[in-house]
């Protein structure tokens, strides 16, 4: 098959918004529609009948890729393969995500976390883009981690789930318990979004920046990179979400990150901070780009590294690689 | 060139000692010597002379590989690639370890980490068989930690350090400064076995099972274990090391891992802890069986599967599969 004639589809399955797209082989989004996250009847059946609508209009779908928040079942072999399985979001928990669209794709369907999907929207397009090893983390509602090893996003028996790692309590946080409601004081349940707020009372963005809640975060987020960098082996870290839209917050995590490598060996001494742990650019919708990315790759046994030459380009510092999904989407 | 040509050099590299050994291409070990590690000059330079003389006695040597101590240079664009760099070792920062081989051998040389390739020793002949990613932990002098992956030892931008990863303390632990030099009180800062010893003033082995230090020492282990099992999601952790000859220890860190996994993740809270954290089982030269394999590798393009049913296997069950380099290996 062409790439021309390939007919792909994604979903970007969120917690509040399910993104679904279809694009052609040369990665050209065709039509895209954006899903309130209601329950699980309602959100993938409109997600089903819009892929039904496309492939009524348009002809077979090639592939179809889902990225989405989880912790997912993603071992083949287990019983529960292609689920949301423990989520704490109500009505959600053992929703089979993959079963809905099977009808629709004679090809295997692809699903991974909305951090892998993202990470590999970033190799495709963004901060990762020639880099063989990277980490892609987002820090909001939760806290995500995508990592790409080797060429692709990793898995290993299931998918990294890094955001709950046990990590030291920071310098003037003793006491707060943190959120988490399975690890109480993990990293996410001292450092996400929600705990932010949980521990001053006030969301994050309301905080002035000489508050201590910036130094405290900053040393969460740099010991995540630590581990990261002491366990992955990065070549870059990419840092994003909601907690890292305050600007000053990278020069803080850089700092305390150089502090807690502390020089030990000589390939991470060596490393420029500025160009290790950056912000993502391939734009909001990376997670939905990776999930395309992943339909290209499924039907054409490679990543579609041609993509990027042919998305538009908003001009917007920021997102400067982002497919528009957002002026071209309709709501539903 | 056939496997009955192959003549592979395998060289495992430590702080104490030097293990150096000749195989075939179905495995058999054809001559292997023991170095102590003194001088750089020294010791490399007697390693240079037993695969010479090899060399000179039995025709070309078709690959050569190194499993050292580290840290370790090990991006081939690095200025100092196949050096050994910040080791604390006296004597040793930045010695080349590639360099003095190089005449030997037509091949590219290997080098990977000690615990690297103990891990691609469990893979073919230990705890790691049949299995894509498992992670392989050794707690001693230091706390090694190699990381298999899709079926190769994961390297990434340099190789993994996770021995050094920022921990919280152990409940009962919170004055010990730690005794990492570069951080104080990273993992291998407050749980190798010299930490033991400088936390409690007499050596690990001859603290009593009663006390305290155990529960502590477990839970730090059993904490990088969450670390590892939330980051690389391996099908099995085989930890291993002096300080994990204490046999109880085991039955203490899967205990404590449990409870810190917390339930979180389905396909986590389905394992069987017995299953998932695991004694090694490659015998206590898996470092240099996986040396001897990378080369093997490196002529061949595939491991040396076939090796297990050639080798003689020791009536041990602490190393069911070991190869007898300690029975039939020369000191020099």
């Amino acid at each position: 098959m062409m790439a021309d004639d390939l007919l792909l589809g994604g979903i970007e399955a969120g917690g509040t918004k399910f993104l679904c797209a279809l694009a052609d082989g040369e990665g050209r989004i065709l039509d895209e529609v954006r899903i309130a996250t209601t329950t699980p009847a309602q959100t993938l059946g409109a997600a089903v009948r819009f892929f039904e609508d496309a492939r009524d209009t348009r002809g077979p779908i090639s592939a179809l890729s889902i990225g989405s928040f989880g912790p997912l079942s993603l071992n083949p072999a287990a019983h529960d393969h292609g689920a949301i399985t423990s989520t704490p979001k109500p009505g959600w928990q053992d929703t089979d995500l993959l079963a809905p669209f099977r009808h629709l794709v004679a090809a295997p369907l692809a699903l991974d976390t909305d951090v892998n999907c993202a990470a590999i929207g970033e190799h495709l397009f963004g901060s990762g883009r020639g880099l063989d090893t990277f980490c892609y983390i987002t820090v909001g509602t939760g806290i995500g981690v995508g990592i790409f090893v080797g060429g692709s996003a990793h898995g290993g028996a299931n998918h990294p789930e890094a955001g709950h790692i046990p990590v030291p309590r920071a310098p003037g946080d003793a006491d707060f318990a943190g959120i988490c409601p399975f690890h109480g004081d993990c990293l996410e349940g001292l450092a996400c979004g929600p705990a932010m707020k949980a521990r001053w009372g006030v969301p994050a963005e309301t905080l002035p920046l000489d508050h201590a809640a910036w130094d405290i975060e900053a040393d969460y987020l740099a010991g995540l990179c630590t581990t990261l960098s002491y366990v992955v082996r990065p070549d870059r870290i990419i840092l994003g979400g909601g907690v890292m839209q305050a600007g000053h917050m990278y020069t803080r995590v850089r700092t305390r990150l150089a502090e807690k490598l502390a020089g030990y060996d000589a390939s991470l001494r060596a490393l420029s901070m500025d160009d290790y742990l950056v912000a993502p650019t391939a734009g909001a919708s990376a997670g939905l780009t990776g999930a395309l990315a992943l339909s290209y790759r499924t039907a054409a046994r490679q990543w579609p590294m041609h993509w990027h030459a042919h998305l538009n380009v908003r001009d917007d510092s920021l997102h400067p690689q982002g497919m528009p999904l957002a002026a071209g989407g309709r709501d539903v």
